[in-house]
């Protein structure tokens, strides 16, 4: 790699995939999460483009899953089962039951602590966001490390286009430590309106939910934070790590233990708490990351339509007429048509149908 | 029939079943036109209600149609082949091809005319209209007989109430023929939307496109008016006439004959000229009618949802959010959403779908 300033890979990565991305419903189902589909049509699952993209610079990947989607992930990731024609190292992680972000992350880092010991450098990377510039987001990748080194819980912020009232805000402190890298000073919960204008104007960040961090910090951050869960994934972790598993079949997780680790948020967990301590770094990433969280119709409207117009997805033949700013969502047995300045109301949509009795629709 | 003011029955019914309906696209199809569908969502369709009214007031029913859809009006009038469980007089009529309304009708007119004679009363009703009142229709079926025995052409004026753009209009010239029957000084096209409003302010009413006349008396004004279609369907119909067939078999009509009749509306080749000479008669009808022509998807929505709101017809599970006003017609394989303020546009959005080849969709 003679072009490149730094050598790569250098994390071991994470991909916590779960969630079910309800605001994407109709596509986005219990059975097939966003993750799972290939929502901006070139192809591959969100969940492959995170994995090809953190192929380039990471030495390990590990995705954390549930148990329902599995096989739909090992069999959209030959390359990390072994089945695949360029196996990459790596391991699928099967959590018993949903408990959050804290716990399948913690318990990928405490599994890769285990095997490449406290200096390893460990990354989570949504399974369910977009990037558009490779390059982009090695550089990130390596500003992140770079703050990870410095002794920080590492994030990635996003410079805002707009005042978005979709994503949680960062607001990064005056003191820069690196190139593109600033210590954070506190995390703030999504906003109104109003305040997301104010958070813009202020020079705040989106939180774009990633975090790179030593092995070494984050044991320290969760003994010092939530020690219960510390112990608990410490010998979750020694456990499984004694058992050895062909390639392909899923990890044997200990699932009394598991179901008694608290559901706690990351982001509650460690990194609001070490904020206040001055212990988190954000990098501030390039505007040619081309980053979305892919978060609801709109967002993906942006990516496959490019900002303007109708959203229409439909294996049959669709007519939009005299409608502008509208989402054609037509599946199998459910069909969606929204304001897509309505977007982020689909989740309540989704709710009503749990109300309504109509399971098989979810 | 005591409780009755006046004897019914005492049409010779004319239904010229033809028309795709294009504007109902994606329901209605040139393999199932808009005559052959139940959009009330009923269970009849407008061409098995139609029947249904005109029964009451009808001594024969005759259909005109089409040959592609010659089975599946037998299929839905079973009374009229002889098939059903409570026969109708009537017959079938298949056009060779389609020469538009005045040669279908002539033709039916004619042939009622060899059977019944010159006093015979005829009305032209069409196949894919809606209408809520049996009693009204009956009414106005009776006010319209009284216009023929005067030896007026008679047709039906719908009470506006709103200034359409979507339907000619008639002028009724001051002089009171009759209870509710007035003569008519001219028909206009169908206006633009200021011109709509002037009508309506000065009492035009919707012309409804349904004709009441004696035999004697189309015979005589096609003989002045379009003297070669008269000599044509002269010859078809004693032909036709000379030809025994059993009930349920399509009747034959000479297609060398048909084929040289002109193409031409029975609006353009008798009512405007006979208006001009104080011939032609209107019916003023009761709002009680209900009358529509379901002519798109916001008469539909009008009709099924009642006048707001938006229009959904699907076999699947459909969620609209954010949108009112709007249209959602999902087919098996075509799906249209559309500002009901656009309804009118769906006929050029199905010609688009012909220039672009995809006949299939038709």
């Amino acid at each position: 790699m003679p072009d490149r300033d730094l050598p790569l890979p250098q994390v071991h990565a994470i991909i916590p995939a779960g969630g079910a991305g309800s605001r994407l419903w109709p596509l986005s189902r219990q059975e097939k999460p966003k993750f799972l589909l290939d929502l901006l049509g070139n192809g591959r699952t969100l969940l492959q483009e995170t994995f090809d993209r953190l192929k380039e610079v990471s030495l390990t990947i590990t995705v954390v899953t549930g148990a329902a989607h599995y096989e739909e992930v090992c069999r959209q990731l030959p390359d990390l089962t072994g089945e695949g024609p360029d196996p990459f190292p790596g391991e699928i992680l099967v959590e018993p039951s949903p408990r959050d972000s804290m716990a399948a992350i913690g318990l990928a880092a405490y599994i890769i602590r285990g095997r490449y010991g406290d200096e390893a450098i460990i990354g989570s990377f949504a399974a369910d966001h977009a990037i558009t510039s490779q390059r982009a987001f090695n550089a990130a990748v390596e500003n992140a490390v770079a703050g990870a080194r410095l002794g920080y819980l590492t994030t990635w912020g996003i410079v805002p286009d707009a005042p978005s009232t979709a994503y949680g805000y960062i607001e990064p402190a005056p003191r820069r430590l690196a190139e593109h890298l600033y210590q954070v000073e506190r995390f703030v919960e999504k906003p109104a309106a109003e305040l997301a204008e104010e958070y813009v104007a202020r020079g705040y960040l989106w939180n774009a939910g990633i975090f790179v961090f030593t092995a070494e910090k984050l044991a320290a951050a969760m003994r010092a934070e939530i020690p219960e869960m510390d112990r608990g994934l410490s010998t979750i972790a020694a456990e499984h790590l004694q058992t050895l598993v062909s390639r392909g079949e899923a990890e044997p997780i200990n699932e009394e233990q598991w179901a008694g680790l608290k559901k706690i948020a990351i982001d509650y967990a460690l990194a609001e708490p070490l904020a206040a301590r001055g212990e988190v770094a954000v990098v501030e990433t390039s505007p040619d990351l081309g980053w979305s969280d892919v978060g609801d119709f709109r967002a993906l409207r942006e990516l496959r339509v490019g900002g303007e117009g109708n959203l229409v997805l439909a294996e049959k033949h669709v007519r939009v007429l005299g409608l502008a700013n509208v989402g054609v969502i037509d599946t199998q047995d459910a069909l969606l048509v929204l304001d897509l300045d309505d977007a982020q109301a689909v989740r309540e949509a989704v709710e009503q149908l749990r109300e309504e009795g109509l399971e098989n629709l979810l």
